[in-house]
């Protein structure tokens, strides 16, 4: 960590920081600017907060070296971390997992159909939402437990894991008991509370990204649920906002090598979110592998007009396999499959 | 809702996408144009799920032409909501509210001591965080039941109202039991499962603006509220997400007049977190002020260098003074007062 | 387009508006709602400002149907535009061009060492900066005129048509001159007087976008110089601004699909500023070819540490050649080669 | 400037960034740390670029301690600049000064008739566009030279100076001639040669942040126009481009603290662009005064559903007249008048 000081800092000052910065353990190297002096920090500063630090007048400012994650942080676990879901590995060179399935389960029937649909298209997940995350209170809200469980008999005459997402803690031992992978809505991404009560299982967790989450904090999040003991993280891409009105989000690709790069963990990107529009989808799902993702998460409906809820970023069943068709190719020139 | 349809959409499409809105209750105009045709809906489409519309492939764009709440929205209740909170008003022509108070409670002694000054300086109102929303799971998490207990102790004996950030439903009673205004931090604003456990208080709500959030999902998220019976909602903005990394976020003063025009509720601002520094301080609330806000909630701390959390952007208590002074006085031009 | 009108407007303001439309030769349908009255127009409103409509005080919402871009539009032009540089095709079903070259010109001797080296990778056309756009007054603004010959030299000796940025219309001549192709730069994209200069010749122009514009926007820009006469504008995305502050810009690939479905132009990718790293412009190119770009254009140095501009976002020539490689296999999946 | 290196370049590398570094007139001091060794240069690093030494492969990360800009900065420069006008002065303690006016020249009555009114309401300068920068090549583009010539009359007539935005730097001759304060629009904030050119000025410059430009971005084209001899900028921020879409920008009061702390400069507020509504204008202009700005520039019509662009965003002059009123009133709370 390197803290900046103005020059017109009292010495007094600045010898308190100074030692104050040594009872944490950190020895502190000084360098005399011209216009500004300069601490360098040696040490582990990863539970130094850098605002309160900046709270101190005579301080410029406050920079950090080494990141502020440790147990998602590449540098002190080089090999990739490779998720076990009944079977199906996740990351490294392993296949890259498709999942698709509906936005919500509308009924037993409904999730069924689909989800033999999607299995005989390649998928090797189902994705389903029993509760669900809606802009307004209106909205159809989600079957709850008979969804849950739909998807679970779905899952189980099929043979697929289920992903369904977890909305608040006080549901967490329905899916433990009846959910494979536990997914974080990008809107909960920073509700602690809840990263803090999936980490205290074992269960895969798929953590998307918030609306408006750096990837700093998205790894911080991760590092919620590892600290707590689940070292199970899938990341997942959806899109970001910004100002662009013409999708609903704005996928960013760049973060696969990024977070490959900072972190062991996998990564596999959300399509019908990050664009809204099931016609912009084939493009940006051929993008992400040829990008490098361990996975696709793809909305897919056979009746996407009638669909309870985001039907207009749903996949025809049709569709969703002449996309995976597609996607092994690419896949293979990328030394994958599918 | 305005519907606009593809020229080459078959007719029997058109007809019953057409009948299906009729069945709903709605009334539908259609106009024939040269590259559109169009159908306008006359009738309650506040529960109408737009991107259900939009996923018919002959649809090419579906706009809202009526508001998506209800209860929040001005037109149905055109008379300004005026919250009580222990007999301290907020909204309409009242006096505008200055609450202060630490970011975090870090101890019992330190909460009352800061209660006393912040009273002194003006404040009718002890802001305080016992459960902290942190994006480092290594950073301060809080001082949880013993920092509500301080905070209840303080408020007591200072006379001052405490408001105080909930994260999770699970303690919702200790709240009900010993706060006055109850937080969902921007972090929450889209955790409907918390939205709709607070609905079913009486408790005041201070609302903060999600990171990233529209003013319209802002009222939906008051409007999530409001719909499970607790009408009193008060707004905090306290700043978005831009990509000026100068400041800690961009405050977006334009929500004043458009709150107040598009809804009932009263609307107040947070300048701390808005702009992540103490130094932007003063010149953001008295800007928040001149703007039309009724309130602003303000962190103050003794030795912000010190604090637990978010020094750089405390107070001290004589800048506090000063700041609510030079307040007054604006307030008195805009025919109100502090 | 669609007019919304307060249920309060008075009939004389809704008949002056509607009398004033209908001298404009456009047709109005109106549609009585329970909140508001609509008035649909039929008719060309390309030429009409929304702006001004709501500036009546009765009117509370104005909406485009139609796209008001005409020249650009792929409605009116549904075949694809191919563009031709000195034989070589941009567009359509013709193979993926890949443009390469250092950022700045340095020397006649550099810029021609790169061509010989980005030709042997497989690149079709050479790039390189005279006059560059720098952020600082104090950076190294290019080597103006004598870069434009030295990259005409390098151009013509390897048989590689050239690509360079002009910032201003008093340079035209020598562009027109001496360039193949003019790029306007994303700082320039609204540079609404060097957009009408450059559509008054018949050159190619790689048209990028702009910092913050959306899309329909970059299409407007492309329309001012489709509308002076020139038809042959290339789309080139080089990634938007954000709040991600870990890559320089964020690459959005949506607009590939987007931009082929509303316009009948071609689209290149420039993975280079897109990510500002190096590092990221392997993963970032791959994808775009993936999501059907129709070009790209990177920067390549092979000196980069002593580069005099980017050298961070700059390929060696050898991991250009790998990247060509791998492209083409992708290209191929797509139906295409490069 | 901080250089981070990892731990794991070579010694002979490292020594050959040293004293490349060295041989610039800077001295070097290194701090070995656990997982990175850092480089602290001290000297004037204003020159030095620091994406080109990030390019060194063993680099990881390189920060700028002490600021890009020289001449714009407080720094060396602490007393205010006050610009005049005419006589009249903007900056320091002086006066607030309003600016008002019709967005487009429309005809020389027009102008004049305007140019009565907002000095009767208190303007102290008339701003009007004759070269207008427009999104859609069918919108009305100015009046140009006669636009030009027939404010200069109202000017003349009203005792008004003149304010007027320069589109391209072959009308400079004109604005030179005619005009009093030369304004450089948003979308030019980084046209760098039309920066120079009106550098070769001594006309006072009204210099707009770009739509999506940080602070230290537009200090930086402030520093082209001073470092080519021109000492007479003004700032004008007229909001930034975000994920909102209810507002036109997001008006971001924040940079006047920052910009009179960083910079020794004037800094006025638009309003008009900032919000693209009228109704809200007034709550912008009485923040901006109240968050410390030197000035506002209004649009001022009175006929605005007849204007030739911009209408929703203009004031009538009664409007304009009441907001004046509050406005003096603010600014004599703040220590100054209007």
């Amino acid at each position: 960590m390197i803290i900046t000081l103005k020059k017109d800092a009292k010495q007094e000052e600045t010898e308190k920081l100074l030692r104050s910065l040594e009872n944490k353990g950190l020895s502190v190297n000084m360098i005399q600017g011209d216009t500004f002096n300069v601490f360098g920090l040696v040490g582990d500063t990863s539970k130094l907060d850098e605002r309160l630090i900046k709270a101190h007048p005579f301080v410029e400012n406050v920079q950090r070296i080494a990141a502020p994650y440790k147990l998602a942080n590449r540098m002190f676990h080089p090999q990739d971390t490779i998720i076990d879901v009944n079977g199906i590995h996740i990351g490294g060179k392993e296949p890259i997992v498709v999942i698709g399935g509906p936005c919500s389960v509308e009924s037993e029937e409904m999730i069924e159909r689909i989800a033999y649909k999607v299995k005989e298209a390649g998928a090797c997940m189902l994705r389903g939402g029993a509760y669900k995350p809606r802009t307004s209170p209106y909205a159809f809200q989600g079957m709850g437990t008979q969804g849950i469980l739909a998807m679970e008999k779905a899952g189980k005459k099929t043979g697929l894991p289920i992903v369904s997402e977890l909305m608040s803690a006080d549901k967490l031992d329905e899916f433990i008991e009846h959910v494979d992978v536990i997914q974080i809505g990008a809107r909960n991404m920073q509700n602690f509370d809840l990263l803090k009560a999936v980490g205290k299982t074992k269960k895969p967790i798929l953590l998307k990204r918030g609306l408006a989450n750096t990837i700093e904090e998205w790894i911080m999040a991760a590092e919620y649920i590892l600290s707590e003991g689940n070292p199970n993280v899938i990341f997942c891409e959806r899109g970001i906002r910004t100002f662009e009105p013409y999708t609903r989000n704005t996928l960013d690709l760049s973060v696969i090598p990024i977070i490959k790069e900072k972190t062991h963990l996998p990564i596999i990107i959300d399509p019908s979110h990050a664009t809204g529009d099931w016609k912009l989808v084939e493009s940006a799902s051929l993008a992400a592998i040829a990008a490098g993702a361990d996975g696709l998460i793809i909305e897919v409906h056979d009746d996407p007009e009638n669909a309870m809820s985001d039907g207009v970023q749903s996949l025809l069943p049709e569709k969703f396999d002449a996309l995976v068709e597609k996607g092994r190719k690419i896949a293979k020139v990328m030394g994958r499959s599918i």
